[in-house]
């Protein structure tokens, strides 16, 4: 913990395991947990998701709900706890494709308590035939790189198991 | 063979090579080999499919065709063979997408000859328009998430070449 | 260099670094740069794609425009330098998904000086609605596991971090 891996992103496919996966990053980290969901529950579907996911962690965590703010709510809760963002997907959508992804890597490597983020991998299927959905898969995989590039360790979760991206062994990990 | 590595989960892309390395793993296994195959031929592209699969294996291959009870072939043909259930997918799209998953892992968990299950990753492109696409995909992904928890050997495979899942070095392949 | 590694292949998601990725390991391989673009400026979209990589490329570099002759471009510009081929997808799709991948792999196969490969994974989303679209998702798998099975190296790009699938230290690494 501290100066230590502080800044962890979770990465992988719809149902792949990522929010379980990043709970239990949290809990290796120890302390105090913070939830900060970035999910409007706009529609009956995203409301049973969320409920889902809320009854999974059960109590023992805070939760703050800012589906836009995400710097803001990062800065306000620094110190607390352990903060898990869930999910930078919907955070870009929320602000439809046009996020300050610069502004959040800024405060994302100025905090002291550690972070957990969790995305997704949108880019591993056929091209889009809307147009707004291929801008919408390249702002996204551009946040993505940016948030690997400051992050202390990346996962992506596969059928619920855990690969390491970051750190790696071979030589390309220290470039 | 026999306590160790019993059951192994193939996972990846369409024509990402899934078939071939689970043939592979079924001929490391060694002893006789059984093909269950859970496609049904309701079109013409589905039957050439069916067709390649099977002049690949060639000669030595028992083949049982069994599109829905998957727990009773495989109680059925347990201690004949090295069994390759082929695939996980198509099995949960005839069941559609209400398959028993925990029964089928009680039965998986009780084998006494190995079992080579192939499935796909289906979660990592872009959120399908379609509610009916989403709630396959949903079901689909904790299916994958339950068999891979179970399993002893998890493979990926990526343009033909692959990854192992599980077991892995890093902690959190011991959680 | 020389006979070590001569044969590079980078695959990964849209927007997943695979480009960027690519340049690097031709700058690790040193000596002139030889960029052969695939890519047809067909529209305003794809036009500012290939500025950006140009752009990022810098000075330093020589390009080739090859939209299908890709392997008569190698043939021509062997022994000038490094050549990287971005991208073997867009190849395929100016083919209409009929390219002769048994002859590029041949051509490959013969060059002296390094190749790096730039190509995407498709195959991990829901099953396309399109049948033309089902058809270059099979077409373009079997080109990705036709020219990994011939490259010295294959690494995929996941939220800009590279991943090594070839060589790998696990027994079907020497398969």
């Amino acid at each position: 913990m501290g100066q230590k891996n502080r800044i962890h992103l979770v990465t992988g496919g719809a149902r792949s395991g990522k929010s379980v996966l990043a709970e239990k990053l949290v809990a290796r980290l120890g302390g105090p947990a913070i939830y900060i969901a970035t999910a409007e529950p706009f529609d009956e579907e995203m409301t049973q998701r969320i409920g889902l996911h809320r009854d999974r962690r059960g109590a023992g965590w805070t939760t703050i709900e800012e589906p836009r703010d995400l710097a803001g709510a990062l800065v306000r809760s620094d110190g607390q706890g352990v903060r898990l963002v869930d999910c930078l997907t919907l955070w870009l959508a929320n602000l439809e494709g046009r996020a300050d992804v610069a502004a959040l890597c800024h405060v994302l490597a100025a905090q002291a308590s550690p972070v957990v983020l969790v995305t997704n991998e949108l880019g591993l299927g056929i091209v889009p035939d809307n147009k707004l959905a291929r801008r919408f898969r390249d702002e996204h995989g551009w946040m993505n790189q940016a948030v690997a590039e400051i992050a202390d360790e990346v996962w992506m979760a596969v059928s619920g198991l855990p690969l390491r991206l970051k750190p790696q062994e071979h030589d390309f990990g220290r470039i």
